[in-house]
């Protein structure tokens, strides 16, 4: 019903020229024939709208988050792949003059794109805007963001509405797979316009979300399943904005070996919006016991042992869903070989700083007896974390690349291949964006994780929405994009959070001894640069070859030229492999100074496809009736 | 009317769908709503319609050029920037069983935009189609161009069709300013669809012209103008496929000074598709005499002092008209201090061998005693001419950019500025693109001339579009593209024709006496380079000082780092200026080891925008009537 009302606010113009007609005026000839092209046109738009109406789009939404702390507003949606649609259903608990949602590269409120909801007192409208450089608001000029439903109930106000994938406006937001930053704000005060909105002034934040899950079909769980809930024990979240809590859980004695086939999250009521991630670490084997420990990650008192723990069984974060393995595979726990000792953190975000909220929150692990058939595994594919490998300071865009060659999955993988069927990306503070590329015979073949987006905030397993074999002699090329604009020294690859990491563990069955296959430039090479840039430069640096990597590049003058000759060495330069197994054992083989892989054929660029829709879209916002609006 | 016959041709199920309808149906309350909006469609359709029609488009073609050398096809058109649309009418002088015309990036047949008309024997078709990387033909899913008449005449048949500089259609060629290569090909056999067309069995050529001509008004010619024709005597062109003809022209003896204020091409009759271009210039005064000479440029008989007369005059080439100075400007020749001695040099292009063909084309000059108010003056933009500029062989995109610094423009141009009006870039046989961009205080303003399709046979002098003015302080960047694929040495700068140059002939007024503004990199900057190449390479190669430049490149092991590294170079390295008055005289200052022009603020990519029609354009090809195919 407040769809009809919104249509009947469209531009006044065509109000004006709407009473010119009739319902069956004359026409000459000419119009006759214009007349039945535009009934052929009018008939194929009521059958797209009645074909669109045969899915529940606008009731269903499988995916919920939060989009602020205090849970005033929080979001709920689902995606039509056919229709490369999402329908948003966007819950506001106290309505007041209206809010702001959007998105944005980053989660910045310059450039983003944005719907706003706005009410001067007496009319509210909904428009499809975006905000410039500078954070002012405009409209859009084609309003792709389409109100279905505002409804008001005693909990609050619902407001359905969907958006393409793509539009035609350049100014709109591309919605693409991995990691979207998703922005709101609220309007406390009422507003005369959309212009007229001060985004500096209001209350407003950031949730990143995947967006576009993937849409596959839960795999079945077998009968005699076990669960197992690994919880904080109804802890204080401390009040400060960041907590990693730790703790540490054991496995009863001689708990025999299972299959983890699921997982969900178990959140405590009332902390949805600050329970961030949580990750389920086994403990490494070799240690017999590992000590109990309750408390902040960071906390001195935290023994040093548990940074042994460090093999993921299982990670969860906001917005995302149960994890469930494919059916004939499950993840190995328990039983000879394995560590009893795991280890829980959970992230908090908790800007508002709540104090003494408690939780006992955490993951609840499904797994069988009855093993399945293949044991999954994980790989690490990427940067050997060392200082070869280095970012120059002040770069907005810098790419590092991790080969996995074919020389390697050439001695690793069984010749029946091994499917990947989930991926969890992983860079430090600098990250921005990640992928990971599959090559055979020198071209490009599938993508099998990219996000474009990426948030080292945000690092979620994430199913594959297309599971990706690889066979021996395939090529797994891994390129992070770094940006360090805010540093002024070089950042070396490494462990520690300030130095940076290029990793993405891929999730695969069968396992496979093969756990890490990584690269890093050769030293020699490096070696090389550092004299290059010496003799270049009229400068007297340190590259005496008893200094380390990190202080050669800390001395490095960053001048154009030899930011460009380090992209260009990366580009060149032969490469260390590690193709190891478990404990860092190499297989048997040559890895230093190997080529770069040769990839000639590269896969297109996903952009955004501008599909002009068949119905014109408004060009101007909506009334919308929400009945009364409350003044505060 | 074959218009509204070939209306009523599109698809076949729209024909039955209209069927349905009646001119005043029964409606329910929805449909009468979406009536309601149709009608304003209609409306705004014809009135769209109505507004086209205003101007003669469709009958008025100021351009015109041969597109084979038989002239069978004739080409011309007009250009509507309000509507961003071309006009073409197309000739054909012996209609068989269709043909093909259009666009691609440098004038192949693969991954070409095509317009073809075809016929099966019994009915014609005109349709959009593009082919892809191997030459087969599709037929477009949006046809954007439209036909709008075919018509037969004694003489031939002529079609005229309209095209938007750019579509939506991914597969169209977006036509931008510059050269556009245009292809056609003959049918000579029925056929009975478009995809059974092959492309490699047919009669088909290449023609290049500037489709966006400028609109600008042409200035009025004063009174009591004189002319001189400067045109080769009735010589038989040469029966091979190209020959530059070299003719020396005197002027009379103590001939004044003159304003040159336009001149045209003349052309005998029959010869238009053969005459490529046609240059006319000035010898150097420092010499008494020239031999007179009349024969092939590249004859062993061409007395060498020829090479001596190299300052523009005059430059017209294919599909060029009148070149008109500006009102209050005139090229000055004649008088003391300038040589009384002319070259004209014509370029034939005769593919088809044609023996004994006679032709006393040249140049008509209008010129006045009474001299306008400014002298207009040709300055040298770009690269200057040495080896230490250079192109790594194999490359299908390498940049080099050649600088008029600040520095420079300070001290040469008057305060009040110089104004460019008019343009001619110029490179040897591996350049692809050329572009001048006048930048101030550190960033880009506007693009003096740009040439995405650039092609060294076809070096017009092109008036700008809209007059660049350029002020002390400004600054201006040169960039050629080059593509070296076929090489397998590097191409250095020089004066060869196998060597390459990067310039831009800017045509101005007032006269200044800055005649060359170019740049090179740094003579020791690059000998750095090859020290570089050297050690970091494990070869020994010859960068002895003693070695020439042209020798150190040609020892370059050319692998992807050396490659990088001189582009790292060549964007870094600190330039030599060429700021010189004419005889090389440099203007007073330090011109070594010039800092490269820092420019942040870059201009927006020219790239297609995709407007949609308000028309919804037909998705397969037109019947056409042409009455009864001629079946040769």
């Amino acid at each position: 019903m407040a769809k009809a009302r919104s249509t009947s606010a469209f531009l006044p113009s065509m109000q004006t020229t709407r009473s010119r007609g009739s319902p069956c005026p004359r026409f000459r000839l000419r119009e006759v024939a214009s007349m039945y092209f535009t009934m052929i046109m009018v008939f194929l738009i009521i059958l797209v709208v009645a074909l669109q109406g045969t899915a529940p789009r606008e009731n269903y939404f499988p995916y919920k988050v939060p989009l602020d702390p205090q849970q005033l507003l929080e979001l709920s949606w689902n995606v039509s792949y056919p229709q490369q649609v999402v329908h948003f259903q966007l819950f506001v608990k106290e309505p007041k003059f209206g809010l702001l949602f959007g998105m944005s590269d980053r989660g910045e409120f310059e450039n983003a794109d944005l719907v706003v909801l706005w009410s001067d007192g007496h009319s509210s409208y909904f428009g499809d805007a975006w905000s410039d450089e500078k954070g002012q608001l405009h409209m859009d000029s084609q309003q792709d963001y389409q109100l279905l439903k505002a409804h008001r109930t005693p909990e609050g106000l619902y407001l359905v509405f969907k958006r393409a994938f793509s539009t035609c406006d350049p100014k709109d937001y591309f919605i693409e797979d991995g990691t979207v930053h998703l922005i709101y704000g609220i309007l406390e005060k009422p507003v005369h316009s959309l212009q007229a909105i001060d985004i500096s002034a209001i209350h407003k934040g950031l949730q990143r979300v995947q967006l576009l899950k993937p849409n596959i079909s839960t795999p079945e769980l077998p009968n005699g399943m076990k669960t197992m809930e690994i919880r904080v024990p109804d802890i204080v979240i401390p009040s400060q904005e960041t907590t990693y809590w730790c703790y540490m859980v054991e496995l009863p004695d001689s708990f025999p070996r299972h299959h983890i086939v699921m997982y969900e999250p178990v959140i405590t009521a009332g902390n949805e919006a600050i329970v961030h991630h949580m990750e389920v670490f086994q403990c490494a084997a070799e240690f017999d016991s590992f000590p109990h420990y309750n408390g902040p990650c960071d906390s001195k008192m935290k023994p040093d042992r548990l940074n042994y723990c460090r093999h993921v069984l299982a990670a969860w974060a906001m917005g995302a869903q149960a994890f469930y393995y494919p059916e004939e595979a499950g993840l190995a726990f328990g039983g000879p070989g394995s560590s009893k000792y795991l280890r829980l953190e959970v992230h908090y975000h908790n800007p508002l700083v709540f104090q003494g909220r408690r939780d006992s929150s955490g993951i609840r692990l499904y797994y069988t007896g009855t093993l399945r058939r293949y044991d999954a595994g994980i790989m690490e594919l990427g940067l050997v974390y060392t200082p070869v490998m280095a970012i120059p300071p002040g770069e907005t865009n810098f790419l590092l690349t991790g080969y996995c060659t074919d020389k390697c999955t050439q001695v690793a993988l069984p010749s029946t291949g091994i499917h990947i069927f989930a991926s969890q990306l992983h860079t430090h503070l600098t990250g921005r964006k990640v992928v990971t590329v599959l090559s055979r015979d020198g071209r490009e073949r599938a993508v099998v994780n990219a996000d474009n987006h990426y948030s080292p905030h945000f690092q979620e397993i994430r199913m594959l929405k297309k599971v990706v074999s690889v066979f021996p002699g395939d090529v797994l090329v891994t390129t992070c994009t770094y940006n360090t604009e805010d540093r002024n020294q070089a950042t070396v690859g490494g462990f520690s959070i300030t130095e940076e990491m290029c990793v993405n563990y891929v999730h695969y069955y069968p396992q496979t001894q093969l756990e890490l296959c990584k690269s890093a430039v050769d030293y020699g090479y490096l070696q090389r640069y550092f004299n290059l840039v010496n003799r270049f430069n009229d400068e007297e640096i340190c590259t005496c070859p008893l200094a380390s990597v990190t202080q050669q590049f800390s001395s490095v003058p960053w001048n154009a030229f030899n930011r460009d000759v380090l992209k260009s060495l990366y580009d060149f330069a032969p490469i260390s492999m590690h193709c190891n197994k478990s404990s860092a054992v190499r297989f048997p083989g040559e890895w230093e100074k190997q080529p770069l892989p040769r990839i000639t054929g590269v896969l297109p660029e996903p952009a955004p496809t501008c599909q002009p829709t068949l119905k014109p879209l408004p060009a101007s916002p909506a009334l919308v009736n929400l009945g009364r609006v409350k003044a505060e």
